[in-house]
């Protein structure tokens, strides 16, 4: 991580994807190379049609996902894909994510004995 | 950290803490016992007066901070501390938060086999 980051982690988080459904959607969109429909989008995410509608107009005005529709025989088919900006930036947020937990974790930790919030972080991927 | 919080972290950011300079508030409040006064937090958390004082009134009607105002001879001084709800609900946003990071970083992992970005965060603290 480089050290700009650790020093100041939170001006990073000033950004398009850390408003939690639109995390929650690009967490879903970077474990599927081939995209997802917007269907799939929705139940992944659990928002409404229009909440997803709003989020992914947001995402895709900041270039982090290209939204391709189509039909499919007489069907409409909408698929969402991050971009490689998209992936790259999302990388270097949870970058920064990354650095303020770990900020307050330690603040937290000093201050209480027991406290093992990282748990769950050091177990093998 | 319970089973919902891994299923659904998203719903528990939509919260106070979430706003990144609010989250640096509350980082540099979880390591110091003793309380911080206005002008360490604001040199801490790289904020302006105006800033500080707009995030300060939301976490204190939040009830997650305390804030003592008090004469030091002629020179007024206020100290902000945590309060026990505060700590405790903040302890549960991180939980979150790390469920949150924790499913982001599985999913672009296992796009991008040489992604490592937990790196930072298996090391001891």
């Amino acid at each position: 991580m480089n050290e700009s980051l650790r020093e100041n982690p939170y001006s990073a988080l000033q950004r398009v994807f850390h408003e939690p459904s639109r995390l929650a959607i690009m967490s879903a969109l970077g474990g599927a190379a081939e995209g997802l429909s917007f269907t799939e989008l929705k139940e992944q995410c659990n928002l409404t049609d229009g909440n997803l509608s709003r989020h992914l107009k947001t995402l895709d005005e900041a270039g982090v996902v290209d939204i391709d529709k189509r039909f499919v025989g007489a069907r409409p088919r909408t698929t969402v894909f991050l971009t490689d900006v998209g992936r790259e930036s999302f990388v270097e947020y949870l970058g920064a994510l990354e650095a303020a937990l770990q900020r307050a974790a330690e603040a937290m930790a000093a201050e209480s004995p027991s406290f093992n919030l990282l748990g769950g972080l050091t177990e093998p991927l």
